[in-house]
Formats: structure tokens, sequence, C-alpha cells
């Protein structure tokens, strides 16, 4: 048998509030989704304003993140023309995301969760995802 | 042209806290899921002891209730056997929801928004997201 | 080698008319979708207020109608529970629908085409559909 | 709440109109999809020659392009192999489209729906799509 430790829904919402104050001090509204170590989502938010596209893709960003164990821009390092995982982002049906702005949520060494946002540019998702992460670990 | 009237993430917020308090009251932890006008997710919380299969139940009744501007529990008696609406529930990819707990979010006459709730029977998820509208409602 | 004969864009577009002239006169706004006798999209409308949810019941329905050459209605009798062909309403991805509102379109007693109406109820959906065809026929 | 303001679906046939119009003149039948500010369909046409894989494309560029507000060449380019968005072409189940052709509708600086167009090149598909929204624009 195997004991997992994962995000819980209020540690969802200090991911979301971390990530939202990034997102208000940038001017970008964002779409902000939350999953627990298996892949599954907990909580979303779509800001006002945020895109409808992003919404999918969020969650999608958190899935990869979460389920991978690894940042959707490493998988697009590694996905380009020529490199190992070159293909994979069609993979899962295409819920496999190598574009930025997935981030695994990474407490005590494990991977207990991810964070997925979207809405801006690759590098802006991405430190909208890491501000939440900034955000929850200093208050935990 | 047309102007339409939807709810914001705030208001979704309002939804949730709302079903969240009578979901505590009886003891099921739910998925909850609010969508615009549109069928478009603006947030989302699975809580704590929700069911996984319930995420996607949750997110496709609230997007039934609001795009087809009907309580699903209402397809649920359109849709049995003889009756009209048989076969419609596995419609749009089995997206339309004929099972208790998606309601729409109405206000001045207008659909504005639904919710979809899901963890417990059609009834405990119904009786849930009237909760979360008539908390809504109240404190608008 | 086969010929076949089948509806062009000015035909589906006489079709939605007849479709939308009924529509306004029992007030029912509505999804309108016109297919060619493979059963692929010719044209659409989403009448204003017309459902979201009803884009694709609506070229479900005339995609049914036209590639299965049957009423959908027909299909909703013969999908019943005990009867031969139930169960019918998930095949293709839940594409083939067996609620009323799809229509094939009938030239010479060949299907030339098909007409899918939703957002009301299955007998609105059928009598505007018919009304399309009705329409169409009698301006040949 | 928000108030948003989108196309209706007598907007929907002026652009399907302004594009044919150019689709007429450079000899290239085309599908033409009109989608609104939430990338839900209004309008379709496939006009005879018009081919049938690009209904779903069309569609698609549409949806693209209203709900992310952002045309679908500037996604071809923002994603190939090196640059930011590399693989988002798969995301959202393959619906985002990153192939030129698919452009928002702005009207007072808000995006109000969208217009997409396929069959041709690329350059030919964003051509129509462009001469759609000049004819719409130029008769509100």
């Amino acid at each position: 048998m195997i004991t997992v430790t994962r995000l819980d829904c209020m540690d969802a919402r200090a991911l979301i509030a971390g990530a939202r104050a990034k997102a208000d001090e940038i001017g970008v509204p964002m779409c902000i989704a939350i999953t627990d170590e298996s892949g599954n989502l907990i909580a979303f938010e779509r800001m006002d304003g945020g895109k409808v596209t992003s919404s999918t893709i969020a969650i999608d960003k958190s899935f990869t993140a979460s389920a991978a164990k690894k940042a959707t821009h490493e998988y697009g390092a590694a996905s380009q023309p020529g490199a190992p995982a070159y293909g994979i982002a069609s993979a899962i049906h295409g819920r496999l995301m190598v574009v930025g702005g997935g981030l695994p949520v990474i407490v005590g060494g494990e991977v207990v969760g991810g964070i997925g946002v979207s809405s801006g540019t690759p590098a802006q998702d991405t430190e909208v995802a890491q501000a939440g992460i900034d955000g929850f670990l200093a208050n935990m």
C-alpha cells in the first residue's frame, strides 16, 4: 500500500491567490488551474477577461505538470524537432502540454500537485504560476 | 450586435460559497462548477473528499444548465424511455447532462450562468446547487 | 462509378429560410443545420437566442437524418428499451441523434441532404424542420 | 456581473457575404464560419466546391480567433519550433488552430466574435476572412 501527500482545497485557494496577485500586478487576466498529485482538478478560476480557450489549456498544463512531475516548458525544450520527446505535444488526446505555464508543486521533495496558468505569453504564464507557488510555500 | 449579462468571477465565488455551506451542513463533500451564460467554465472547486469522477460531471451539469437554459433534472424527466427527449443524454459527446444537480442562474429573468454540483445523490446535488443560488441572490 | 445528387449552398439557404419563418411564427429561436447526402455540413445558423448546446445537437440531427436516411424521431421509437435499436443513441461518439428534429430532405425519391433543428421541444424542432423542407420543395 | 457585446445572426450573415464576395473574386470556394465572442458558432457556409475537411477547420479557426482574441496566423508564428508557444497547435483536442485564416472581429476595441475561413492557401483564407470583416465594418 502507498500513502500519498497532496494539496487540499484550501492549499489550492492559496495557490490561486498568489497567482492572481501577480496576474493583477502585470495586468493580464489569467485562467488558473490547480491539480492534485494524480493530475485531477481541485480548483480553477478564470479571472474576468481571461480567455475562454485558456480554460482547457490551464487545466491541461496543471495536469501535465503534476502527473508528469515536470514543468511544461521543460517538455517544450525536450520536444523540439530532433529532440528525444519530439511529438509528445499531441499525446493523451492533446492534453500533454509543452508550452510554458505549468509547474509541479513540490513540498519536502515530493510533487504534491500542480498549477497551470494561461492567457498571457508563456513567459507571463510561467511567472504567474511561480508566484502562486511562492505565495503558497511562504504561508505554509 | 447583442448585449448579454453574465456572472463574473466574484459572483462565481459567491455561488460556490453558498453551495459549500450546504454541502458541509449535509456532510457530503462536493464538486462545484460555475459557468457563464455561454456554458464556459468560470470557477470550480472539488471539496476535500469530493469524487474525481464528479469533476467532469459537475462541469458538464453547469454547462448544460447555463447553455441550454434548463435544470438538468428537467432533462431527466423529459428523456425517460417513451418521453420526447429520450436519448438526449448522450448528445454533445455525452456532455449534455440529464441527472439532477445542474441549475441555471437567473437574474432579472435572464440566464446569466449556471451551477453544477456532483458527488452526492442527484437530490443532494440539486439541493446544494440551489443553496448556492439562494446565497448568491440573497447577497447581490 | 456513382453519381449523386445533393443540396447546394443556395438550397441550404432556402431550407434555413423556411425553417426560420416557422421558428419566428411559433416564437422559438432555433439552431438550424443543413447537411448534404453524405452527412457533411453545408450551412448553419443559430438564431439570436438559440441555445449554445443546440448547435452541436442541430448539426448532429441533420448528420443523422441525411447520412442514415431516416428521421431522428424514427430512431427514437426504434431505440426504446426492448426495441431492436436500443442503445444506438450513443453510437458514433454520441453523434447519432434519436431525438426528433432531424429530417432527411428527399427529392425524386432520393435523399439529397438533411435538416436538423434544435432549441425547442422535439415536436417544435420537427415542425420547424418540416417547414424548412416544405418551403424548399415549394420553390424548387 | 459582466456585460459583453457580441455579433448577432445578421452580423454573421454580413461577414459571410463579404467573405464570399472575395472568395468568388479569387475563384476559391471556401468554408466560412462565424463565432461569437465566447467562441460559439453562429453561422457557417460551405460554398459549392468547398472542402469537407475545411468545415471543421474553418469552425475551429473562428473559435480560436474569437475565444483567444488573436489571429490564427499569429499563433502560427508564435508556435514555430523554438518559439515560445511551440506545441500549442494540439491544445484543446486540436481545436486551437495556428494556421492562417482565423481573425477576431473587433468593434470599438472589443473582440465581439470571429471569422474562420478554409479551403484555400492560408494566405487566401486570411485574405477572404479580412474581406469579410472589411465588408461588415463598412456597412455597420
